[in-house]
């Protein structure tokens, strides 16, 4: 277990907005990572609703404009937002912002010069969630995970991967089917090779073709979004859910972009929906 | 009148967070400020909440942190967020945050070098209503004020002298007495000159003694807000409030501190407040 240091915390609706900081031994760098805690009894452990980011973003952009605490402290649901990739000195990064740091699209790179800071996968599913175990009072048997564009790709992928492991997944205009996309061909070309066999265990609508299942989705898409028609392409997630059997909640969002003016409208309906089914009430 | 050019603009919660730049005549630079228009009818004409920021914002802050927009879209009151302070090349500046750019303290200064561009008093008074009320669907009869430390000194100031304009005034952790404080002292000082008596028309403490007079005040001020006892000295406006029968509700808020945290913990209680009185439901 790595050391966890407190980079800041404060106040908000009842509870706490912290940053915290350590050496992360999947990446090999530190990480960064937000944790809100709502108000909560002594003893009581709280549910959790993972965060993840989209291209270019860190733990900060979420917990700054993504207005999700009234709503946590609501649902008494904690918040855990990590950053997109690891990043410094000595990591690997391309010129562009689709790929490198701030880009790691929730994966194990198994190629140069990537390999050896970019996993994110494991960094995300095995050794942040035994931190925060550790560190918060949280009951990991009441976890949630929602996420925004590459965060919304690696929402439904993490959860495709582990139904037994989350009980609700949602999503804000998520890259649904990379191997599919330019944004997706990239990347994964890139961190896991060109053989796209490979990729298919990193894309959610692939996943669902091959036989992954999770029994419900949330995913609000703004009709506005700059990247819907090239990157994100819903229509393919919903065709996937259709023949697969998956009740699909798909709300298309007239006037919204893909900036956090649109995730913020939508962010009270996330988490409720994510309370709903880590409270059982739905 | 100058004329106003759209940096940006964002569907949010049903209306349209904008973000305008315009020429000001007050300034004599380029201004940029924010604007949140809730969804409403052809030709229905909005009542509008003024937040003025502290040191170091300019409009993005609370645009992006602040969570007004929830509140002002279920109450159906615009928000605009003027920027603090002339900013470019030739505009004069001060090493430390606390004065010059970012830190106009909404006054016009007298003094060199500020008095060219420090016009901030004329600019938020008279330049950008002016400009709102010809570029956005408001009621101008209906306008309310908040803000935030430096900016609720300006809130408070400025209502206490449009007692008549507006009909609600709110502050978050607000400089109350800057005669008498630190920062005020030295900002003053420096744009209205080392003779004190100028500095009370600017001083909500001092403008209350000297005979203005609001109806009533909501103030929210941290507990833990490192400022409280140097600089913020709510302690002050009280006793001002209470010699002079203005109805304050100051609410010390344990655990907070000067954050923009603390300011969208409480922000929905401050639209709230403003709303009943620019509706006269309360």
């Amino acid at each position: 277990m790595t050391t966890m240091t407190t980079v800041s915390e404060a106040k908000a609706f009842g509870g706490t907005q912290g940053v915290y900081r350590h050496a992360s031994t999947a990446t090999g760098t530190d990480m960064t990572f937000a944790v809100f805690v709502p108000a909560h009894e002594a003893g009581e452990r709280l549910p959790v609703l993972w965060y993840l980011s989209g291209l270019t973003c860190t733990h900060a952009n979420v917990m700054d404009k993504g207005g999700y605490a009234r709503a946590c402290a609501e649902h008494r649901i904690m918040l855990v937002a990590p950053d997109t990739s690891p990043r410094g000195e000595g990591v690997a990064d391309d010129p562009a912002w689709d790929m490198g740091q701030g880009a790691g699209f929730y994966v194990d790179a198994t190629e140069a010069p990537w390999a050896p800071h970019f996993r994110m996968r494991t960094y995300i599913e095995d050794e942040l969630p035994a931190l925060v175990a550790a560190e918060f009072p949280v009951d990991m048997g009441a976890q949630a995970i929602t996420g925004h564009s590459m965060g919304g790709h690696g929402a439904l992928t993490i959860a495709l991967r582990h139904p037994d492991r989350f009980r609700s997944c949602t999503a804000f205009a998520p890259i649904v089917a990379p191997s599919q996309v330019p944004w997706g061909e990239k990347a994964l070309g890139g961190y896991l090779g060109q053989d796209r066999a490979a990729w298919r265990a990193h894309d959610a609508v692939a996943m669902i073709e091959d036989g992954a299942r999770f029994p419900d989705l949330l995913v609000d898409q703004g009709e506005a979004d700059n990247f819907l028609a090239e990157q994100l392409r819903p229509d393919l997630l919903a065709t996937a859910c259709a023949d697969a059997g998956i009740d699909l909640t798909l709300r298309m969002q007239p006037g919204y972009d893909h900036s956090y003016h649109f995730i913020s409208t939508f962010m009270a309906d996330h988490v409720a929906w994510a309370a709903g089914r880590l409270r059982n009430t739905v």
